[in-house]
């Protein structure tokens, strides 16, 4: 039996590392998660739009802690320029997210219609830039759409953007139905999707009436939790690791109206190694956190390594007022050694 | 353009009364909210699992408010005897609830196997007892069921149970999918259903991330919510009024893990008045509340008359703590008289 993991530092390609205060709490905690390169959204208010305010945001974030790498995107709308995608290349910056409207954390400033991207989409593909996507569509209830079937209603967008734009890389961000799990498969290399550590555990049932695992895409069909299991145990190298760590204080979870979001950050390495542990695939954590992530992205590998061994802890109750994933609970791994 | 309604006083017939001191502030709401006779539900701390509990009950509600006519359910469980259902008969107890074991409030001594109840059911079904059902199975991650489709999986057992006592009258409560209403409609006079306030306006969409609306069952998809609004549209005489109103204090529903119930009961009239004109049909709504639950348990026309007028007011924040369904949004239709 495995009792210890050394790895390099894990990729997290997708994080929510926030603004001001809340920022300044949060950054802190990514290497104590085990990682040491993130992909960071833009959806801040305001949300990051050009360039010039992914620097300014990427250099206060490495005023916080400078050992991180820190992957920046912008946000899609509709005043982006292709004069800006390629600045955008030029500055390093690796990815544009693109948000319907509506659906989830600051994302009023979201899409409506994809097609008036391609030209942008055009420039991306041409400057290789990564397309980031939020793939849910808004609830229309006329048409029985609702939080539950948003995502698989997404997948035809999905779709039509690939068959435009063949060679541009996608990433189907914190994906959570077999629907999307086949429909990545088989769209081929240049698609790809981020999996969530807590979509890996929670349905439908765990969000109902318990507001600190509510997120969006919601957790789903007991069948779509397994179809997420089942792809990281079968290693598909075009499924890896975008945590979507989306920290809320508790009083903005435990109220009437919930802000969607999981925290997952500080113990992320641990939250992985104990579920893929329990899921019988201990052995593919490696390829998922560290491997895959970067092949899709042409990203080095990490060189820092780190220790998990098997070691019980208890996850706190609270980090600067935000009640993380599973509080309380025990987990089987510990980061012992993060160089 | 209708804006005044007269109707004798609705049957609300499945209602959460609690018992100590949240039961004094509720019982007074009952009349309030434009109702004079409701079946009361069993799942106290102690179930009222005895005849003599529910007499003792009733006592305590009759003490409230003796202006209310209660009818007293007993809770389904392996001590229920077939001499306790004579008695039952012969003291006016009206029905015998069954709850799936774990599914809701206070459901811990709920029933797993059906089969086990078919001797009481026979002695329900000679003394003419109605049974209620809250129509979920538990939740099964092996088997795919969660709370989305705990009430279509349940339908198998509605129909045993129907198919082995078909002189039983099964009224399958609060139901919340367009597979429920299909089942009932097919299952012929001798099984019906109740249908909540909230259930005609909720869908998942309503209660992600927000307590206040989360209920057992949970609402559904749009396309399940319609039919609900369709079966009332149509009148259909084996579809009726069942609140379900369950009130929790706030600290119970602003939390992590939240109690399920929605809390109508003061306002129960005015919000169905509401709901029924906006899908139409107000002029659905005198027998959905007044009429077609009464035939069903065979009771007789409720003689006081009360009127709702077209006249706007707000849901109040709060009553004793409880945080009612659509607090502080607008109403567009109150009781002017309730003699």
């Amino acid at each position: 039996m495995t009792d210890k993991l050394q790895l390099s530092l894990a990729d997290d390609l997708h994080v929510h590392l926030r603004q001001d205060e809340l920022m300044k709490e949060v950054v802190p905690y990514i290497r104590k998660g085990g990682c040491g390169r993130v992909l960071v959204m833009p959806n801040l208010k305001p949300a990051i739009c050009t360039v010039a305010q992914a620097l300014e945001y990427k250099s206060q974030l490495q005023a916080i802690d400078n050992s991180i790498e820190y992957l920046m995107t912008l946000y899609l709308n509709p005043a982006l320029t292709i004069d800006e995608i390629k600045k955008a290349a030029e500055a390093g910056i690796v990815g544009v997210k693109s948000y319907p409207r509506g659906v989830t954390t600051n994302s009023e400033q979201g899409i409506e219609d994809y097609e008036i991207y391609f030209p942008v989409f055009a420039e991306m593909e041409k400057q290789n830039l990564i397309l980031n996507i939020h793939g849910e569509v808004p609830s229309n209830h006329s048409q029985n759409i609702c939080v539950m079937n948003a995502e698989e209603k997404f997948l035809v967008h999905l779709e039509k953007i690939h068959k435009n734009f063949p060679k541009l890389r996608i990433v189907l961000e914190h994906v959570t139905t077999e629907a999307a799990v086949q429909k990545v498969k088989e769209l081929g290399k240049t698609v790809a999707a981020t999996i969530t550590a807590h979509h890996l555990e929670l349905t439908v049932d765990d969000w109902a009436g318990q507001n600190h695992n509510f997120c969006k895409p919601v957790a789903k069909y007991p069948s779509d939790r397994n179809a997420l299991q089942r792809v990281v145990r079968e290693a598909h190298p075009r499924f890896f690791l975008g945590s979507d760590s989306a920290p809320h204080t508790r009083n903005m979870k435990e109220t009437a109206c919930a802000c969607a979001g999981v925290f997952t950050a500080p113990l992320l390495m641990p939250y992985l190694a104990d579920i893929f542990e329990s899921i019988g695939c201990l052995d593919k954590l490696k390829d998922f956190a560290t491997r895959f992530g970067r092949e899709f992205y042409s990203l080095p590998e990490q060189t820092e390594i780190i220790t998990l061994e098997k070691v019980q802890e208890f996850v706190p109750s609270e980090y600067f007022g935000v009640v993380p994933y599973r509080a309380g609970q025990k987990l089987n791994w510990k980061i012992t050694a993060n160089v």
